[in-house]
């Protein structure tokens, strides 16, 4: 992934933006689409490299226009759009914002302040809070498949999470690896019927009902999987070299939080139809505000944000 | 742009579907792809020719991932995507529905019964409703610039409506049309501030605070175009060969009105947040919804109400 300005975002002049957006992937990089194009000064922020979880999705096939393209290729195209229209600084942490009549946010490379803030945050990773996932997170445990999965060359992978994530990333890695297992929670499939028939027809093991209690091994790298059946009660140790946790994600509104936003009971923003969260001047986007998580519906998403914010500030 | 079943809808065979999805623009569209990944059998039905208003616009630039593309290109881009999943009949007027336990669809091609319905009906271009403009409806008045602006070589052209889409239709016949002029009810610029440095930079005429009365003509070809100045109150009769209509969209509800689907003041289907109507297994999408009218926003409209209608049959 191309770095947009990185590490030479010190010597940008520029500080003051009428909109700075928090989050560079599908959300963020749309908002600042419309935002350039109504005339709103703006600049995109990525604590990480800028593409969000788009880059993360083996193929898309589901954002209408792209047939089939994998997701690094995806969010590249993204980015390249944006660029016409935007600034992106990328590794660069928003640490705080102060709100006086603006809007002051403090970050890794300096300080820049905005009339308006758009969180386009998205969600990380959740992790399954159980012995041993901090001891051999990167030593066999990981949580992105696109990442990781290629170090299981060969080797024995179970990828925890049936849902639509975690079908994907075992399908992905169905002819890398030797053999992979999906353990779910639930007592039914809960993937996409048309995930269901692709790890059907590829022979791919989807148990159900089970709750997996601890990650083992010698210190060095994961080798057991230890387990309860849940309908028999039963508790199970099986072997595993590389384990990909999928169980749901884990919002970044902490810093929206502080400003006072609301926050629904599972950490999300809340936001009305139009973007606009509790508090004046403050929107949010995509999968941090709760919204269906996909790719198209994030920047969807943006879209609507950044029209609300050009309403507020320009049109009122 | 291709017809895909077209006239031979008589003979298809298949005549049941989880759910059939009324428009092929970008909300019927994304919705189809949605429904059939999750499982849900399909059907796509428009009254006109599938593509939706995307095809209408000149360039389309902010659908992120698409840096700049016609929108008759990008709309193809979309029935090709969506026809790996789906089927569509177009050139399908739907006539009535019945809500029994499920919904019979009476169509100029013959009975259809869903389970479910997704409006993705659009909007349609609305009337000023002044003297002349039946009169004068294909003899130089027209409601789409991609359509008929090439028909005015070299002549004087008025676009009245100054809003996004009535800038953009001026914009992109400034080089086609000898002279024109934009006129706008408002006594400002009513369209993104893009639009506005093209429109000066381009020496378009912007007039604002205008209120067409009348268009007048020799019966078979228009010719004059009467105003007052909202201002000044003068009245003025002026030359025109052409004139483009762009003062805003009437939603496609009608049928949905008539299955007891709850619609706003300005005639919008009204939805929540997730697409649903208050009508059980009655869903819709993009511009009839009152959506940020918008392709992204539509195809991610379609994607939501999809899965709506996906949850609301399988997951319940």
């Amino acid at each position: 992934m191309e770095l947009i300005i990185g590490g030479e975002a010190e010597k940008i002049e520029k500080r003051d933006f009428d909109v700075v957006i928090i989050g560079a992937g599908a959300a963020g990089l749309s908002a600042a689409i419309y935002a350039s194009r109504s005339g709103l000064s703006n600049l995109v922020i990525d604590s990480s490299v800028a593409g969000g979880l788009t880059q993360e999705a083996p193929l898309v096939e589901n954002y209408l226009g792209f047939t089939a393209i994998v997701g690094t290729e995806l969010s590249r195209e993204f980015i390249e759009h944006a660029k016409n229209y935007t600034k992106i600084i990328d590794n660069c942490k928003v640490q705080s914002i102060k709100k006086n009549d603006d809007f002051t946010l403090n970050t890794e490379k300096g300080e820049f302040r905005a009339k308006s803030i758009i969180f386009a945050t998205g969600t990380k990773h959740k992790h399954l809070g159980i012995k041993g996932e901090e001891e051999y997170f990167g030593k066999g445990l990981s949580y992105c498949s696109t990442c990781d999965g290629y170090l299981f060359k060969g080797k024995k992978v179970l990828v925890i999470g049936g849902g639509n994530s975690g079908a994907i990333a075992a399908i992905s890695m169905k002819n890398i690896v030797g053999e992979i297992k999906i353990f779910e929670f639930m007592p039914k499939y809960m993937c996409e019927d048309a995930y269901v028939r692709q790890i059907k027809s590829m022979g791919i093991t989807y148990k159900m009902n089970v709750q997996v209690t601890e990650l083992m091994g010698d210190g060095k790298s994961l080798k057991y999987v230890k387990y309860k059946e849940r309908d028999t009660g039963k508790e199970i140790t099986e072997e595993f070299d590389g384990v990909f946790v999928y169980v749901g994600l884990t919002p970044q509104s902490e810093l929206a939080k502080q400003l006072g936003v609301e926050l629904t009971e599972r950490g999300f923003i809340k936001i009305d139809r139009n973007g606009r969260t509790n508090v004046p001047r403050v929107y949010a986007a995509g999968d941090v505000a709760g919204s269906f998580a996909q790719i198209i519906v994030a920047a969807a998403d943006g879209a609507i944000a950044a029209d609300s914010c050009y309403k507020d500030l320009v049109m009122k």
